[in-house]
């Protein structure tokens, strides 16, 4: 499991996305709320999960009710990161019932995305340990818009974070091998250039889809070599023939199944793009019951 | 499949998400590709599925190259809601190589959502037709700030749209049936008041769990009655033993294996968060080639 | 009189709208108040209608005081909807005086058009009801960018509202009809596409300039049948010889003169643009005294 | 008439006024046109004046067409600032049909507004001319959030333009003045004050209710003197009593009727509020032929 | 000394320019103290000026902290304004150590910048004292983005500020002399344009590089004659020769050395681009101490 | 010199630093241009350096113009890097007059501000090459709002960038150390804690105030030791005892008169703030002429 810390995402992401799917939904133009909730009338509304999973996203569903009424509250029974079992209530709002109805299926959608992001990263986590003490981080396959929410809820599984954006770190991929090729560069000339040309605070990592680049990437410099679609036999094997201050990445089809295998090679890091593009949204309700 | 036009997105929408994700994304900060790409290098890049599916999202693509290039351009080969085979190439674009590789995560993480999510739309639609003539449509259950986007790639899909917001619907749900409870109010009560303190320009939908509250909600002048988790022979029977202009959704819990058997229950309208809230993406690369 | 409850208008368009017109008017800038209100010195302003009408605003200059000093506060001595003498004293504002004065023409910028609008509202409202049972509503004739605060204020005369966007109701004009008629579509044509390739959740309704239109609508499938500029017996005729679940809205040209006269015709609702596009601003003054 | 340029509005606030005009109305999101109007349809759209006035608002109308298709044409047969017989076309919108009726609301009601504020400032002007050479010019009782687009309508109506904002010019009310008597501060205090504590770029103005408090203003050094709610007859003694340099704004309750007389009086400016507070929209609508 | 209040910047702008600072340097992504300091670690700093200056900016630093977390706070030991020796500890930060860190160098960027500016405008207000009672001002040679904050700086010093934009006088500068020429317009015709063209709230300054330009700019009406880079024996000649009421204004290459022989002269004004364009910033540094 | 790019600044970041500066100046309400400037007159304006220095900003100010109309055009004689000397005219504008003069001071800023950075940035590294190899580099202390533009400078001026955000590097600073200390945590716990817990993508740099600090920093596996403050002897021993993988970076008090000497050291980078947070403004004047 990762040392990261699960630090919080940016409140300034979280405000600005939670006031864009408000407005998307149209949430102060709640004809149906509006027609048949007082604004006097209070109540309480538990949020259940249907199925079992990591909770994730209970502070941005609180921002969500916090930008619809300030008299609405959220009472956290499960924390961040808890795993529960199906019919759980993992946390209770109170207050307003009109405000409350309005924001639901807005704070649905953002917890039940969420929780399925951090219960999928805990499954790759865990499955992971048992085969080594591999980091499994996530990519930047993240949904547009979300990267900051999505990238704190594989943090809540216990996952670790790649490189955020295409700033903080030189990741060297097939198509700028390519690409430089086209200019008659060998991948020892791609890598010095690499390091030449960017900050000094940063790293470089190269893709390598056989075990000859990945020789020619450290040979040539690189920090860490992205090890693309290999077999674990395949990694293993180059893992054990490096020198030991060579960082190695495990990339490309790795599944829940194979992800024990793959840790067990001896490789560092295990990034898989499943956590995020395309985790399935947990079954979670919001069961109203009187104030 | 749904008569309704697969009219494009709000270009302003997509606008400000592509500038949304590219900032997300640092795309204009790309060390790497700064490092070791010349301003002057073009070259080709060509989106290949990986695997079958509907394409989707290449308008969106476009919108990603032409805010970090106006040089770029991009050639398509296969138009939106094409059905494509593992290794097609759908679309190609050329220009400047440095913009493409720094749009090249973003654009293909809309395309690969968005392909996704008509994929599946287009499966449930073509299942459905097998059972009968129902008009299976998307719900609210979006990712934040993606609606427009992933609304569309199901009309792509050849599915439909259920209301966009909480402003162009009048939807009575359990919720808001259990809130005008503890006033004291019926179900009949609660449709009246729907009815007369929201625009006349809007229907009013009322969901039922039984036989007993679909009968309710007609006869208390629902235009629409939702049949919520029912199965298929319970929606046939209800359907069957109503006036001819109430107008009936099924909803909850179907998927690709029940679709035909709701369909053919008699329901108009069969609507399915799992369109959107569980769409896994595509896979989608983008292969560079020499200018 | 509506049902429709007089919602308040949606906070974020509030607050947008107040901190818009303060940057317009660049209240931050004040030469004349920074030179000559010390900071410290504080003060009570009175709100005064000098002629008579319905209150309408105050929440929105409390938001316009409240952008430009957490330490100013308003009173309100007769509420949102009253109807008040020439003369009366509606709020007071009290705190530093710098502040009041940098915001006293916006905040009357609004309470005097948003008055405008609620009273001239009410006086549609008084005078349709001596005719009959018609809902007065407004229209999409509103001043760009306050269009939220112009619903709201027809809402607080007692009025009601049409759709807000072209989103939440189908309505289908006389330019539509032109249009289609290019294709070769008949008026009957026209609804049934309307009908089907448009959102379950929408009624269907047209404008209709004769008898003979409006009868073609609703034998076509129109939920509602907009009368254009017809006189009361023509439109009483056309509602005296349709079936009972057709809705009629009369539009065009109808005066406080002519209203009753209308509401006594049968139609269910009656539409002006006039409450919006032509209400006079309200003569309110902000009136200084020591604090 | 002003001398002053009839200079455009700022295009970033017509942009801007445009941009939020359409959000409001949800332009992108037209249920009707989408259902009914194919996106190859092309068209034109007749603006026709239905009352006489003086044309203005047909370069934001233009702008509201640029927003929603480029391929939309505006093309314009009677200028900004003509004065039109009822009935007139003033310009003609081509192009495709499904975008100009999208806009079509959008469009009218800014030009509906803007020629409202140039009919009423054009006959302002004329009626002043008949009695002297006094400028007439705006106030800042203009629509929160269209200032700019206002403030160009009383240009092109041959009007002038007062200070835009807090910012432009010293301008002390009765409030000012009542603020700093708190203080203990007599009227030439105030009037030195605000010398010394402004910029030098600025003129200062002071408002008198009498001929007493004007004498004061100028004798302490008042550039302009605001003659506020006196009769004409009261306004020329005080005029004809002060040195030349003096220079007198008349303001308070002036009408059509009345501003010849005042005009007369000598004063140099004629401010009125009703130019833009209470302007009334006129009547013009969009009327679609054959492309 | 200017008698100008050092009326606080724009809390909007300083909400404004802080966000925008905090988003530039990605401090809600602070890797570094992440990683280091745990989220319940509280301390305190000390923000001590390593070099002797005028204290300004500490309000801005408060926002910058308030932005990052609502449990920080500030406590000012030398108000704004203030001369402090080298070694002063002027202000202190405690609560959460995390944020204090993340915020450490966009606060001292601010407070830097702004004790600079005040630092440089003190010193020559000083110096200009000793020579007249001239007023020195600065221009409109500002950092883009941050004109509010460092006209603030430079009332904060003692100085008085000069229009803030190009709406808030009229300032007929050599370009706008040759334009007119290039018309062929004289001085006096360009002054009596700029005279009946703009609105009446402003006074007609004039540049003038030669004696002659500034008789004439004076006898053509001009309220403020603008003295280009003159001697100052040159300057007293032409005060000495004009009317009393003309005001004047030095400018050009003045500096520390200069400006008290310019204040002797009897010009009214001084205005200098240096007290923005080339202020150093102040040597300030935050030392940490435990809670 | 610097390998680095001079890789053009984010597009997106000068158009909105560009058109906040413009609204901050408001451009579009420029009474004195608009008073005597018509809309059709035309000329050119050269852009004279009136001191010698390194050009830079002409593309900023080709925004300028770009957004105040589309009709003017910049001209660049002498490309962005060019060292020219004083008298030089580097770029050209022509097109509308009135649009010319209301973008020029707005231009002169940055292109003033730009250019005096890149001139000391070349100043700096000319001196350090005749010391040795080490490469010359920014540091966080800019301008709040104008770091993509500064950023650029130093490169144009053939330095290199540091880190550009929190996020791109781990920089463990003294107040780091300082606030690890009190939770009992050695140097080398904090440089393990900071490896473990970034993103594997980064590099860690530590901060030594001492030849003691700097070995404890580089055994506990720190990639690059800044040596803070230190003579060029102290940083030469402690470079000459170190492994060679170990990078390292002076900084703190360093001048155009030291850093050859630095330079020689053996230090492989200079970091500098005094680059941007003190760079005076370059003397550069627009001049007209007919067209």
């Amino acid at each position: 499991m990762s040392e990261q810390h699960a630090s919080p995402p940016d409140s300034v992401a979280v405000r600005a996305a939670v006031a864009a799917a408000l407005a998307e939904d149209r949430a102060a133009f709640d004809v149906t709320t509006h027609a048949l909730v007082p604004p006097a009338q209070a109540g309480r509304g538990d949020f259940v999960f249907r199925e079992a999973g990591v909770v994730c996203g209970l502070e941005v569903a609180r921002e969500v009710f916090a930008q619809l009424s300030p008299a609405l509250a959220l009472e956290v029974a499960c924390p961040e990161g808890s795993a529960v079992a199906a019919g759980t209530t993992v946390a209770t709002v109170h207050g307003p019932l009109s405000a409350t109805l309005s924001g639901e299926r807005v704070a649905l959608n953002f917890v039940q995305r969420m929780s399925g992001v951090a219960t999928i990263a805990r499954r790759y986590v865990e499955a992971a340990a048992a085969g080594g003490r591999a980091r499994v981080v996530d990519t930047r396959k993240t949904t547009p818009g979300l990267r900051a929410l999505e990238r704190y809820a594989v943090r809540v599984g216990g996952a670790g974070n790649h490189r955020n954006t295409l700033e903080d770190g030189v990741l060297i991929k097939d198509n700028h091998i390519a690409a430089a090729a086209q200019r008659g560069l060998t991948l020892a000339d791609v890598i010095r250039e690499a390091r030449a040309r960017s900050p000094h605070t940063l790293r470089v990592e190269v893709e390598a889809d056989t075990a000859a680049q990945a020789r020619a990437g450290w040979e040539a410099g690189a920090d860490v070599v992205m090890l693309d679609n290999m077999t674990p036999a395949e990694m293993r094997a180059i893992v054990a023939g490096a020198p030991r201050h060579v960082i190695f990445e495990a990339s490309g089809g790795i599944t829940l199944e194979t992800v024990a295998e793959v840790a067990a090679s001896g490789v560092h890091l295990i990034s898989s793009g499943a956590l995020t593009h395309s985790a399935r949204a947990l079954d979670v309700a919001l069961d109203l019951r009187p104030a």
